[in-house]
């Protein structure tokens, strides 16, 4: 059965999985790398920029999970690029000529674009569809596989709040970001559908995995 | 030397230290008693309520570190009683007539209210004085020993913004509480005072430890 997942999705202590005043210099604000930091420690992390080494514990576990057994993504436009991207002909996405998904990708924007067909397999697509339709096209797509949401938190959040999400890793990284986006708005009571656990890390962050009731 | 200490401060994954809707029925709002559970389930919970048993692991050595070397307490108006108790001339907080508290207690209201002494040592002080003074006074109190900041949350984060707080030990409950009162509101930046250690506990809690930098 396919399903539904959300991986190594970092949040501060109080809940922001961005920080204010995203810019293409800066794709998460004020937050700037460290919500992440802990992932470009890892193994993981270092292979997705071409570099040796890397961490190879409980941080590296969760990391490399994002990849397996996922047949596509779904993504909102502001994962894609920054504000006002899809008035720039030109962009392509952060991710170069050969961006790491290498599965189709599902951009949710409301403007009318053509596919990209990118280097080693990544496809994206951009639909203008509900989380429900979303999903069933992914799907499709994903060919029996599951298929990965991919942030940022306003998407998230929708795909919470319609119920359609199996496993979510969330990664509570300790600073206090005080501005930006949060994951946990408009969700009261969420807890009530999944099963949460939490494993601490030696590199500080906190990994938290809710999977569905079932 | 003296230090102010925070202890056993619940809050949910939204940061949610108290929920909506505080009345004398119901002292956390909607919240109930989902922030504290963990607590009543401890040894330390239990005895509060003159109940034999109670868990003896984790949640317990941290639940019963609030009372080690305490010499007085410091609280917010909004944790000695609902809305308006300062009109009710019969009330004396929320414990009955013998607190847990067994120390001077300052509580910090606008109001002049006359001191309560109450049985086995507790003495409620009724104060309007800023951060800075207010651990003066409870310090010269304590008589060397350690001030405990009581709550609720915005007279922690009162607190924490004075750079007043040595140890916080905060208690995140894997609920989505979605309103009330957040902790971290306004704090931005404030972990680079501290060193954060965070160990989960079989009851479903994380015990996040903040201690000062020296």
């Amino acid at each position: 059965m396919s399903q539904v997942r959300v991986h190594n999705f970092s949040i501060s202590l109080d809940g922001y999985a961005t920080g204010e005043g995203l810019t293409e210099e800066a794709p998460f604000g004020h937050a700037g790398r460290r919500l992440h930091e802990w992932m470009f420690a890892t193994r993981f992390g270092c292979e997705l920029f071409g570099m040796p080494g890397g961490s190879e514990g409980v941080d590296q576990a969760f990391a490399e999970r994002t990849n397996l057994g996922i047949g596509a993504e779904i993504m909102g436009a502001g994962k894609f690029g920054p504000p006002g991207w899809q008035d720039q002909a030109s962009w392509r996405g952060w991710w170069g000529p050969n961006p790491p998904f290498h599965t189709p990708v599902f951009v949710l924007t409301h403007q009318e674009i053509p596919s990209m067909e990118m280097e080693g397999g990544t496809v994206f697509h951009f639909i203008n569809e509900s989380p429900e339709r979303a999903v069933a096209i992914a799907q499709e797509a994903a060919g029996g596989l599951d298929v990965r949401i991919g942030g940022g938190p306003t998407v998230v959040r929708g795909f919470l709040q319609a119920n359609l999400i199996d496993m979510l890793h969330v990664v509570q990284v300790p600073i206090v970001l005080g501005r930006g986006v949060r994951l946990w708005e408009g969700l009261e009571g969420i807890e009530q559908h999944f099963d949460c656990e939490i494993v601490p890390s030696p590199s500080g962050v906190a990994h938290l995995t809710f999977s569905r009731r079932q």
